[in-house]
């Protein structure tokens, strides 16, 4: 016997007909023999409606009530799910957090979830029982209600998935699984059967959307085995495993390219310890996510020039903080606000000689200009002008066998 | 220090800016020195767009999960209030059912609050904070969340005020009181200022929707003092009292009257022990709703007449199981669908001669003809044809002093 954790997002119970849809698929794997938790993420649209009404009575609203506002989502969906079960005759039984407990740390609307009284659901699932738990949500040790951040359901069924000893954890979502570039602008994409948790962490953070990167961490961290896949398709999703259990017939296993970037680069900046802290602590306390950083070593041992990428809509304030930065001195600042960042990622790119090569000519070959490059053990990034994205995207998806 | 039961409708907190105005309402009333204790309900609309998802899913949807769902309304309203309240500087804090803990027992969706844990909240209030408390609602021993009946939001807030032992209980509405008639109806209608709790339970059952009778009961039975006002307006609104602290100058109160009566007679019936019973058991088990009954004296000692009213959409069933029902014997059934009930309502009637006659007379001076009597210490009722009913009501609330 199986015990599987699964978990809707908000889209797949997004409405009525929806929560029967989703019934049906928890029925069946109950009655192939599975022991089932099922973790549910609020009704679509549900989070923002809350969040707007706390807006319009504050922009600042209270953190303590805001988990209790926000918290009421999940809850709503368990109860729907799990009346949606009894009525196709699946024995189900929602759970609160506070019900559970659901043990919490942290601060109110970014906590984590740390324990969980799991001796009455296990008693219930050996009695043939699904039990159904809120997403996203907990109780601290005060006995407050906590949420553990927007998206956080993905984080909840991991956490959920290792303090049951879950054989799996299968995160169903209105996709059809992780694809080895974006298959609305590249038809070519590919659905990825496997992935690493490496690969899965790096396509997540270059924007594939499809789970929550924190959420990837812990079930690589506690060798989770994950699973993401449709709740609207019969088809298989793609299954993300360690890195040792994947066989690796192809070197690369996905193209991402991020949008809205833009590069800023510090020209003769001093090359001394320290400068680097001078330059992007100010960026950091001012909410500015910097992404790629690259800097050369200095030709004349005194200055050097620091390139890095931001999102295009923090350049006027990136710009300014670096003018009024009385701490770093340098000629000048100049940027690029049309760029985008191309990667290619693979865990088994480490063990493929000339993968690097063959990117830099592949690109080369269509005319298009390296502007920075950036490269980890599983991911080579670099920086395009943005117009040529797509085709950068294209042939790159093309000369490393992912069409 | 007075400590003060708020209770708040659904129309009071249907949206971000009424619940910013109830948060002013409780400002001043705990900076002027009380201890406050807020029960809330659902936003306006919430609860019957809950129903309403969990019909789409099953018409006799899981009555544990139906409360599960229900309650997370008043928890949403409790965040939203606190939030308000803390935005404009007033120390606040919400409270849900298995914080405090709420304990009910009974059935789910018609529970009965039975005790509650007040030290915590107590400390809270000592403390110059706000509790805010979600109506509607508690837990059972068990631990499963439950609610207690539709419009219960003014229940728990009797309920709650007995066990803190509140000075006063005021219910914050839509309307700025307990009208002598419905003012909709008839423009001469007053506010009552102060009025019995029997009076009250007389008006409520009779169709004045301005709060629950049962809430009124354990009022009653408490003595709780109750006042029902505006939330919109700054006029005093309707204090409700044991009898003995009013000052009867008027013998009537109010006039009310019901809408869509039917009147139905069994000519003829066998005048012997048990034929009462024996007509009206069916009748209640297929939970048709028999409001006046009236019995004569028989003139031949072995049959005589029973006329009684039901709902009008109830006299096809009604006469359905009258047909069917082989216990008793009549001559035949007749009924007339177009009745109205008119009642005076005033715990002053009987200590006041001739209320009686000048009702009857009041009536057949308009021409009025009047199908059946029926009276109580405190009401007297009338049937009379439906066409009749707003010249009826107005009569009446000339002659008794109320316009």
């Amino acid at each position: 016997m199986v015990k599987k954790v699964l978990k809707f997002g908000g889209t797949s119970v997004g409405t009525s007909e929806r929560i029967q849809h989703v019934a049906k698929i928890i029925k069946k794997e109950r009655f192939a023999g599975n022991k089932i938790v099922v973790v549910v993420s609020a009704m679509a649209g549900k989070t923002n409606e809350l969040i707007n009404l706390s807006k319009q009575i504050s922009e600042e609203f209270n953190k303590r009530e805001m988990d209790v506002l926000l918290s009421s989502g999940e809850q709503v969906t368990s109860a729907l799910l799990s009346g949606a079960l009894t009525e196709i005759d699946v024995k189900a039984k929602s759970w609160q957090n506070w019900q559970i407990p659901i043990l919490t740390e942290g601060e109110h609307t970014n906590s984590r979830i740390i324990n969980m009284n799991i001796e009455k659901i296990n008693e219930y699932l050996d009695d043939d029982g699904v039990a159904i738990l809120p997403g996203f949500q907990g109780i601290s040790k005060k006995g407050d209600i906590t949420t553990i951040g927007r998206g956080g359901s993905d984080a909840s069924a991991v956490a959920i998935a290792k303090i049951f000893n879950a054989d799996s954890c299968e995160i169903y979502t209105d996709v059809d699984g992780v694809f080895s570039t974006d298959p609305n602008k590249i038809p070519v994409a590919k659905k990825i059967e496997k992935i690493s948790y490496d690969e899965m962490l790096e396509l997540s953070s270059l924007g594939a959307k499809v789970m929550q990167s924190s959420a990837v961490q812990t079930a690589m961290m506690y060798a989770i085995p994950l699973e993401v896949k449709s709740t609207f398709t019969e088809r298989k999703g793609t299954k993300i495993f360690s890195q040792e259990n994947i066989d690796y017939s192809k070197s690369v296993t996905g193209v991402a390219y991020s949008k809205d970037d833009a590069k800023l680069t510090i020209i003769s900046v001093e090359d001394k310890p320290g400068v680097a802290a001078n330059i992007f602590e100010p960026l950091s306390k001012a909410q500015i996510n910097v992404d790629m950083v690259i800097q050369n070593i200095s030709s004349d041992q005194k200055t050097t020039d620091i390139t890095f990428t931001v999102k295009r809509d923090d350049v006027a304030k990136t710009t300014q903080i670096l003018k009024n930065n009385s701490k770093i001195k340098y000629k000048e600042i100049i940027h690029n606000n049309k760029v985008a960042k191309i990667s290619i990622v693979g865990a088994g790119m480490v063990s493929t000689p000339g993968i690097t090569y063959r990117m830099f000519r592949a690109l080369s070959d269509e005319d298009i200009n390296i502007l920075a490059i950036s490269t980890s053990e599983i991911k080579l990034s670099v920086i395009i002008e943005e117009e040529n994205t797509l085709k950068a995207v294209k042939k790159l998806h093309t000369i490393f066998d992912l069409d």
